[in-house]
């Protein structure tokens, strides 16, 4: 490359490149080049290069010696093929310029169309088009343009020469200016121009003006945006930039001309045809507007039969090109077709798995491209009930997306009113809206359509047991205020009565006004077919995340290899349960305990035993209780308003003895209980007295648990089902803690199989969700079968977070890119993942034969899934909802690191 | 060795060995051995040695040949030094035979003593004391020890005799015993012995009670408790035990005999010269019963000049030999001194340091080992004042230690009524007792004289303030309930009433009842001369933690080599102040909370000013904002609590319309400080909206404080003061929230000294608090200055426990062993030192010029000192009282790692 070399070639016919050559053309002249060798028809073009740039600033900004020559050659070739020509006043060739460097830089020139008007050229195209204020308006825009992007004035000038001049029209809008109007603003705008650059004048000479346009294009790859834009993301300044220089298509010539968009296959049901819609005697910018309505791509048949005929092949090959489902824009002028733009459609989940399914059978891509192709966060829509993506509804409000789904109902606020409701058949479907939910309002949620709380986080009670119940939910919408003196909603603006219609969408959050449509979810063959590619190829097992029988079979439906936690706390979350629960909290000594504990022990050995059955002969992992014991108690709240409230009665009773006597107990009762309460409270609960805590200072809650598992595991087996048993120790920071249990756990064990005469296998791992864990993970391997990485707890503890309380920050920190991701959904690959990593290696170095296992919310997240795939782990756990996609990202992050 | 070589030296006399032939002698052996090289007059005894036990086990259980001989031998030496015959009726020579391994084991045999009593020597001994019921009840006693330990008789079989035979006495006691219960119940014991031995009867021959016993002394090596023992300790079964064998002496042969206890300086105030007590005529036993008084050592010299004489001597002879102040037991044998034990004496602070600098003086022990003769931690005895350690009081409870020093006060439960007492200078002096404090109580903490609160942890409002203030408090004492009507608290079956006296001990968490004597601090010349030896070793450079003027001007009387920690917070504690700081968190926009801002600005700047000028020429540490912002707000429940109470009040007044107004007018404003309070309430707050999250989000916050630095070091510099400044940011978790929050600083440190004129250098670096920021320092270090260590809030995040929720589990955690310490005194070297570890090596790896310092109360704690001396950290930070005790830790863990 010499910028004295005139035979160099600096420029290249847009037929002469191909899609590769992105260094030299830049990427839009790549990708046009692209289609050309696709066979498709593309309004002709060439590109000035990248190395002509770079010798233009080894040239003191002149253009090398040969480049214009060659330009000039290129532009004939240009003519030639549109039958067109450059400044000529009948049919006059227009062409668009852009710049385009290999890699896609905000900060660089925009885009100049229509260069080539001028005021002869202008009345040609007017005459052509029979539409004179078409072709002055086109040239007024195209001056502006020009003056502004490559003569560097201030639009804002041009902005309100165009403003003043609306004034007098009787609509105001740029469609009112008659043609004289616009002629005047043309010759405003020349004025503009010849003041702001000391009298020279706006280039009537086409060729002046591309030489101009060239030049701007290469000026502003100096320009103080882009040299800004590529220190920051270290970009070498000698990539430089290329100059694509396109005819002009124009769809509103006359009536055999149009303009449309397409999809290759349906971008919603993945159906294999042509969508899409056109109008005849219109530009791009018509559609957009929406004055006229677009037709339905089929009816091209009927109007323009050859131009339908060749659109119809042109899919066909553009597939067999790019292999996929392809979005393009066209453009037909005078009978020709012309594609300005194709590339991958977006699609819904359900159409992009059809999609994939479909190609390979087609023979168009194989089975790892299939997989690979699928964001596996879209099988969720597959999955759960959507809101219609074009549903047109008023957001309420946005919460945080605590169980995915979404339906509607009406408002109801009382959990008991609630119950009452789910009983009457013929009564409306309702939404369950609280501060927040605690056990004592289990019975209210279980027949609700939704639930809907303003406290609370993605780990709340409302959270947890509706994601248990597969409903949708919307936790921490503290937006919403509830008024129960007028039982109303208030949201902003909004007063939402009871009983009033709203819709619940658990997948995104948004909470909307009225009743908005749903589409039902669909797990059809082309899911389950992609399913079991993905699992050919994953190395990494899917588990679940699974409390009750209900959830376990859910899970294994959804191709779940074993659960891989079970939390029997949440066994306790309805109310009948809870009882004996409290009762051993509250109780005064060990032998109360112990009591309350021989209530709770056949409770537990009945879930295990359902569990156990569902998942025979597939890996079942339980968790020993975990949470504060408070968390079974009332709330604090709750206590304090019903002493007031009793109080209140009794102030008004004071002439009845018998009532009296009953309040008072009434509050006595209540006082105890708050007494206890608040012996119990804690001001981090998250670091406070749970997980294993609890079970060193109480051994006698771990010996129940520990009974009623082996108690469940022998009686099923000796109904022939195969129980693959792991129980799993939580919160250990030492290697003690978790030997203090296992001691325990292997005492039972020993007692229930030897009554029951039996043998049974069962291992006992670990979570490790404290930093100490990771840290110390070879010597609490040497006691532990397993790790299951707790990410949620280790995430908090990490970052030293409280996810329930990130509210307040987190938003502002993604803002502010303190955080690439929330760190709740995507695994903290930084921080966090230097635990995790640690903890798998040092874990393994003392004992080989460790599993090891991911059970927090970003085991069903798929960019952790890929890094949870680099980092060795066995398995992941997550919700059954997610398991599908789970198995599908493991699948990707498998194929990627083979390709890798 | 071999057992059938019989001329292999199997035993030897003590005299032949000395304090370092502890694996031959055991660790008892060698222990008279060398009291023997140390010129003292002990009784005469010999070893069998450790390889006798080996051989003992190679030949079958048989003693190697030679070695009863040699034993033989060296029992005639003890004849012949004490002039006593083994076995002889007139003056029989008794012996003590005692188990010893290398290492000190629990579990092997017990002592045998006065073995060589029969039915003969036993009248000997009456003979010869003329205390014919002291030698049957002598003999009594042997059987039994010797049918217990030596035959493996089960000694409950015994018991049981002496107890039916104490029925028949009056008083029910072993010395109410009459001569002849004494021969029936030595008769009884005998045929025990021969039926439990079946027909073996209790050897009359001294030489087969010796046989027997060395026998069982290396029988027991292989005892079930021993090799279990060892199994855990994993001590080797080749180690052997020896036989310790010793001539017995006796105080209470007649006038001229005694017992006692010395010490060879004052164990209290260091002085030197004997100290101690003790009995003529008179057995070890009687001292400890208490049934006569011992006399003052002194008296001796009135009674026996001889011995007191000696007894001088050997002082002097036993410190030049240990070179350390000795605790000794004696025993006077007709007018003989025998030394039975000696061992360093237990002292106090004031003494240890007294005796310390003392002996370099007297040219015993070098600077290093004075150095190393101090636990740092008793320094804090001399620094506060103590509650005297003889002091006979009730303790009624014990809570936290959360600020050291005693002081008794009357109770006063309400801040209000403690303001005004404060300024009745007639007033008794008093402790305010309260749930927990908030700055609303600040007015009345001022004048108390020390603090209790039943709620609460070390980190507590009360602990920090009444820490600052250099007051005495107790936190949470949780046992404590006050009953604010009755004006009393009620501990276990203790009311104290308001205004009675308690004594508050927060060096220790006890609270007394009454007004019990404290002695007061020294801080005298002796501790100055070791402190300055102190320095002279150690390289960890010692701050304080202090936030106010006074507590600056404390640390640096101290010896604070600069600040390393000022909590900017703890400036608003006070009520006046915390005005505006209320306005800025309850400000709905930005402009009212810069309003508010505008407030804080000057009061900070005083601050800052203040502390500048104490501090002028070293360095003092700034942290910004830390705290969750709620904390400066009222409690949840006061305001509920007021609310409720101004409903009743509403409701009992409802026929005044002015006061209705009026109490409808505060309920109002109270609700809406309520919404307020509610809507910054946090699940966890120590992992929520703090630390630099609020500069992030509030960066108005940041600039506001930054901008009363500067201003404030700006001002004093002008006054000719010079400023160390280093401005530090905390909780930071990754290296952009550094990076935000110092360009703030700069671009204000810019601002204000270029308005001022002036130029001033400064540091900026930060807190590393959570796991992830020790995790990613590489990359932090690269925009830091310094780390400083907050150990506190690491340990919380990295064990996942909080401080203030402990109190429910920690404790069993300690004595379950399953951490080794209370991890917030100790650090956890494990868990949280590799993180300290981490973050040091990868801070300077990216950073060599890196500062490292510790903030954390493990600043001030030794056992943590001597890990970060370890790890190389540049400095600790602690309160100003612990800043002699870190000097002195830091200076031992420099001596000791330069002998290691």
């Amino acid at each position: 490359m010499n910028p004295y070399d005139r035979n160099y070639k600096w420029v290249y016919l847009l037929t002469e490149g191909n899609g590769d050559m992105r260094t030299l053309f830049g990427g839009k002249g790549a990708g046009v080049s692209e289609m050309i060798q696709a066979g498709l028809p593309v309004p002709p073009g060439f590109a000035i290069t990248t190395e002509a740039c770079n010798a233009y600033y080894a040239n003191e900004r002149q253009f090398p010696e040969g480049m214009w020559t060659q330009a000039t050659i290129a532009l004939h070739s240009l003519e030639e093929q549109t039958g067109k020509r450059f400044g000529a006043p009948e049919n006059p060739l227009l062409i668009s310029v852009r710049s385009g460097a290999a890699i896609s830089m905000p900060g660089m020139m925009d885009t100049v169309l229509n260069l080539g008007l001028n005021d002869e050229t202008t009345e040609g195209l007017a005459a052509l088009t029979g539409e004179r204020r078409f072709a002055l308006d086109a040239y007024r825009r195209f001056i502006a343009m020009f003056g502004h992007i490559v003569m560097g004035v201030d639009s804002a000038k041009f902005d309100r020469v165009l403003e003043r001049t609306k004034i007098h029209t009787q609509g105001g809008r740029d469609t009112d200016l008659s043609e004289t109007q616009l002629e005047e603003v043309i010759e405003a705008y020349k004025r503009i121009i010849f003041a702001e650059q000391h009298g020279q004048p706006f280039p009537q000479d086409p060729h002046s003006q591309l030489r101009m346009a060239i030049s701007a294009v290469f000026d502003s790859w100096m320009g103080r945006r882009a040299v800004d834009y590529r220190r920051v993301y270290r970009i070498a300044d000698e990539l430089g930039t290329a100059v694509t220089v396109q005819a002009m298509v124009f769809g509103n010539l006359n009536w055999e001309s149009g303009t449309g968009v397409a999809f290759t296959r349906n971008p919603s049901t993945g159906e294999r045809s042509l969508y899409g819609e056109y109008l005849l005697n219109a530009q791009g910018e018509d559609v957009v507007a929406g004055t006229r309505t677009p037709k339905y791509i089929k009816e091209l048949a009927q109007e323009l039969p050859q131009v339908a005929a060749q659109l119809d092949e042109i899919t066909q090959s553009l597939e067999r090109h790019y292999r996929d489902m392809q979005d393009i824009e066209f453009t037909i002028e005078w009978g020709k077709l012309w594609l300005l733009q194709t590339r991958s459609g977006k699609r819904t989940g359900a159409a992009a798995v059809r999609i994939a399914v479909d190609m390979v059978t087609e023979g168009l891509i194989d089975q790892s491209t299939a997989i690979l192709r699928i964001e596996p966060d879209q099988l969720e829509q597959l999955l759960h009930p959507t809101v219609a993506p074009d549903a047109e509804a008023i957001v309420l409000t946005t919460g945080l997306p605590a169980s995915p789904g979404a339906a509607a109902g009406i408002v109801i606020l009382d959990p008991d009113e609630a119950e009452k409701l789910a009983q009457d058949s013929d009564a409306e479907p309702f939404v369950l809206v609280r501060h927040e939910t605690s056990p004592e309002d289990f019975h209210g949620m279980v027949g609700a359509q939704a639930v809907l709380t303003v406290r609370g986080g993605m780990t709340s009670h409302a959270a947890v047991v509706a994601r248990g119940m597969g409903k949708p939910c919307v936790a921490g919408a503290g937006s919403i205020e509830i008024d129960p003196h007028q039982e109303c909603l208030r949201i902003g603006e909004h007063v939402v009565r009871k009983g009033a219609w709203i819709t619940v969408d658990g997948s995104t959050g948004r909470v909307f006004l009225g009743k908005v449509p749903t589409s039902e979810p669909e797990f059809h063959d082309d899911l389950l077919q992609l399913l079991a590619w993905a699992d050919e190829r994953r190395t990494l097992r899917v588990r679940a995340n699974a409390d009750t029988a209900a959830d376990a079979k859910m899970a294994r439906s959804f191709g779940a290899e074993g659960i891989g936690l079970s939390r029997t706390e949440h066994m306790f979350f309805d109310e009948e349960r809870l009882e004996p629960m409290r009762q051993m909290i509250l109780a005064e000594n060990w032998a109360e305990r112990v009591q309350a504990l021989e209530k709770i022990l056949p409770l537990q050995q009945q879930d295990f035993m359902a569990i156990f059955r569902v998942m025979d002969r597939l890996p079942v992992t339980i968790r020993l209780l975990d949470p504060p014991l408070h968390e079974f108690l009332p709330s604090r709240e709750d206590l304090v308003t019903e002493i007031t409230e009793l109080r209140f009665t009794l102030l008004q009773h004071s002439q009845s003895m018998s009532h009296v006597a009953q309040l008072i107990s009434q509050i006595s009762e209540r006082e105890t209980l708050l007494r206890q309460v608040d012996r119990l409270r804690e001001v981090n609960p998250m670091l406070g007295h749970r997980g294993c805590r609890l079970g060193l200072v109480y051994p006698e809650v771990t010996e129940m648990q520990v009974r009623a598992i082996f108690e469940a595991a022998c009686t099923v087996k000796s109904e022939g089902i195969e129980v693959l048993l792991e129980i799993m120790v939580p919160l250990v920071a030492t290697s003690v803690e978790l030997l203090n249990q296992s001691e325990i756990i292997h005492r039972v064990a020993r007692e229930v199989t030897g009554a029951h005469g039996l043998t049974l296998d069962y291992k006992v791992g670990t979570m490790i969700e404290l930093p100490r864990a990771a840290l110390v993970a070879d010597r609490i391997a040497q006691h532990a079968d397993f790790f299951s990485f707790g990410t949620n707890d280790l995430t908090q503890t990490t970052l030293g977070m409280s996810r329930d309380d990130s509210a307040h920050f987190l938003p502002s920190y993604i803002v502010h890119k303190v955080l690439p991701d929330d760190p709740f959904q995507v695994i903290d690959e930084e921080g966090v993942g230097q635990l995790i990593q640690l903890g798998v290696e040092r874990g393994r170095a003392t004992n080989p034969q460790l599993k090891t296992g991911i059970c927090g919310e970003h085991g069903g997240n798929p960019r952790s899934i890929a890094f949870f795939n680099r980092v060795g782990v066995d398995y992941v756990s997550c919700s059954p909802f997610r398991v599908p996609i789970a198995r599908l990202a493991a699948a990707q992050a498998a194929i990627r690191s083979s390709q890798a």
